[in-house]
């Protein structure tokens, strides 16, 4: 019986939206679900029991190069991992630092047998295999692992993207056979999710669902969105990569979005979302609410003592007003970014709640076309 | 019947160390007291709901310098106030501005009638008058307010210092009448503090302490110490202030201080405080805790688990390791702001529980002996 496991709740009629229930070591998380990015382990300005209380998040994501480099992998392991190092215990999922090394670090080069680079922080040159990164992964101690994977970037040509997903699927099969040779450090499982790659073309994608699922994981990702193509074009090749996956599998699409591409992904059976967009949008001023999305920083919010958003009862964002948030962008004070991060995430994590509960109410699709034109809404 | 009212509870034997209780159309105040400095509206780095969960600060100061400046009078009195504005509903001390006019101003100009200057954020030339920081005052609407005073640098010729004690002697005068003159905006009253200057020359500060008093204020505050004189010297003259300002009233000593400071001028009478150095030297990884000071930054701390002070039962000092907390300032973590900030203004005002404790219990002198090296090792 693996670690993780992964019931289906609930599916709609009209959509391919599921609810469901995933369980790890560090307890269930209820899906669709939400993972708040917490890059370097913490959530950007926000505390864990604030994490807990006010966004009511289930799992967050902590960031593999990051992490290594920071604090780095000796304090890790001396602090028991993760979960005991930040103080959050419930479930944790880390990326594999892939990502990263493509948009991050400097002199990266990929060969057969990893990537070298640079470290953005001191410049000292590393090299990522897939190996080592089930390594790094294991004194990290996440719930949920990732696979050391090959983003190509949008647009890349045919050829490039067969190549590159096929060199994924190689380092799969070298992550797989890694993680069967060794043992998980803290007296917990982690369980690994492959990710599916191909870009935008069609039958790379579904050789690449094809191959990820013959591996019988636990869970599935769908990598390689949400890289600079346009919107709709997002929808199709996550559409066609779901329906290519293992249905009573929990399918992670990674780095996706805003909160009505999670309305669109989940209705093509989308389980799990991370983005950084809620907690660095709202750094830069712009809040997600019910109602529509607000630029904090605006005049017109000057002497509007209305709410951040009245629907979410969490202390904050039906406490602090909008004319008190705006000033304290206009002040440059940290209680800004630490409100405008809570607003966001609670209201994504209130959105996917939402979600679920109209997936398990049957009357998910009508909602999502009502709702999505509101949350696009330029307040 | 004034509006605040200070009552008398325990008085210590071996020092002129006291324990009262203020009352407020805010709620109560349990003294001594640390106040902390909350400038344009929010305590940097804490939400108001950890101010009163975390910290326990039963008051907290606003400055009428920066909030006249940012957010405005018009927002503050469309708010309701600054209690209205920022969500913190117990007391709020305010003061006068004059500080900040002398500290961050450009080309002040001090006159009779008041002080020209140019607005440190866009430049506009502004003037402050005793009657205009009154009316200012009201319209943001704090429990305590302080009179407009000058306080000199240290040293200043004891000609200096006598001319500015007089000036600022009839600055209160004319606060005295404006607020004679002018009614609370929002239903609640506003209690007028006037300041003992007088530089450090015994028989000015004595006189100024004498005519303060004369005035009958509900409360006294000691201003111009802690402005680069010696501890000892700022010691000497609190005490020395102290002594010819009535007994049955409140007296706050301005901007001070250090966690051994707080206790020594306990010891001499004071019951209110306030300064930006818990949180100031927090965001600078100074942690004040109950075993001493702690340089966070240090690498010592790297594989340091235990928690950042075991004693603070607030769930953060508590919860969250040395080792942690280093981390996040060295990855440049808003949250390490957040967490130091909460450290040390939860100290500061468990510190100062303690010692309204043992004067209570009777044992406060002795206490303090022990305690003062005890907070000042550099751990
Ligand atoms: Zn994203
Ligand atoms: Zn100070």
């Amino acid at each position: 019986m693996p670690a993780l496991s992964f019931e289906l709740q609930h599916t709609d009629a009209a959509s391919k939206a599921r609810a469901g229930k995933i369980t790890t070591d560090h307890g269930e998380i209820l899906t669709p679900i939400f993972m708040p990015v917490g890059t370097v382990g913490t959530v950007k300005a926000v505390t864990q029991q604030q994490l807990h209380d006010v966004v009511q998040a289930q799992i967050i994501l902590g960031n593999t190069y990051h992490l290594y480099l920071r604090p780095g992998l000796e304090v890790l392991e001396a602090a028991g991992g993760l979960h005991q190092f930040n103080g959050w215990h419930k479930p944790i999922l880390t990326d594999s630092g892939g990502y990263q090394v493509f948009s991050l670090a400097a002199q990266r080069k990929i060969k057969e047998e990893g990537v070298t680079f640079r470290s953005h922080i001191d410049g000292s040159k590393l090299l990522f295999t897939p190996e080592r990164v089930m390594d790094i992964q294991r004194s990290i101690g996440a719930d949920i692992i990732m696979a050391f994977d090959e983003c190509p970037p949008y647009p890349s040509e045919y050829k490039y993207a067969m190549d590159s997903m096929h060199l994924t699927h190689r380092w799969l099969d070298r992550c797989i056979g890694r993680l069967a040779d060794t043992q998980p450090k803290y007296g917990y499982d982690q369980n690994l999710f492959p990710i599916v790659q191909g870009g935008t073309y069609k039958d790379l994608r579904k050789a690449s669902a094809e191959f990820i699922s013959s591996k019988n994981a636990v869970g599935n990702a769908i990598g390689g969105l949400s890289v600079g193509e346009p919107p709709e074009m997002m929808y199709e090749y996550c559409a066609w990569s779901c329906e290519h996956l293992p249905w009573q599998k929990p399918r992670y699409l990674m780095g996706v979005g805003t909160p009505w591409d999670l309305l669109e992904c989940i209705s093509h059976g989308v389980d799990m979302f991370d983005c950084v967009m809620p907690t660095r949008n709202g750094r830069n001023a712009m809040l997600f609410t019910s109602k529509g999305v607000i630029n904090i920083d605006n005049k017109k919010w000057e002497k509007d003592f209305s709410v951040l958003d009245e629907v979410l009862d969490n202390g904050v964002s039906n406490y602090y007003t909008k004319a008190y948030v705006r000033h304290l962008f206009k002040a440059g004070e940290i209680l800004g970014l630490q409100l405008a991060s809570m607003q966001n995430l609670s209201f994504y994590l209130w959105l996917i709640g939402q979600a679920r509960e109209h997936i398990i109410a049957g009357d998910f699709d009508s909602w999502r076309r009502a709702m999505i034109p509101v949350l696009k809404t330029r307040l």
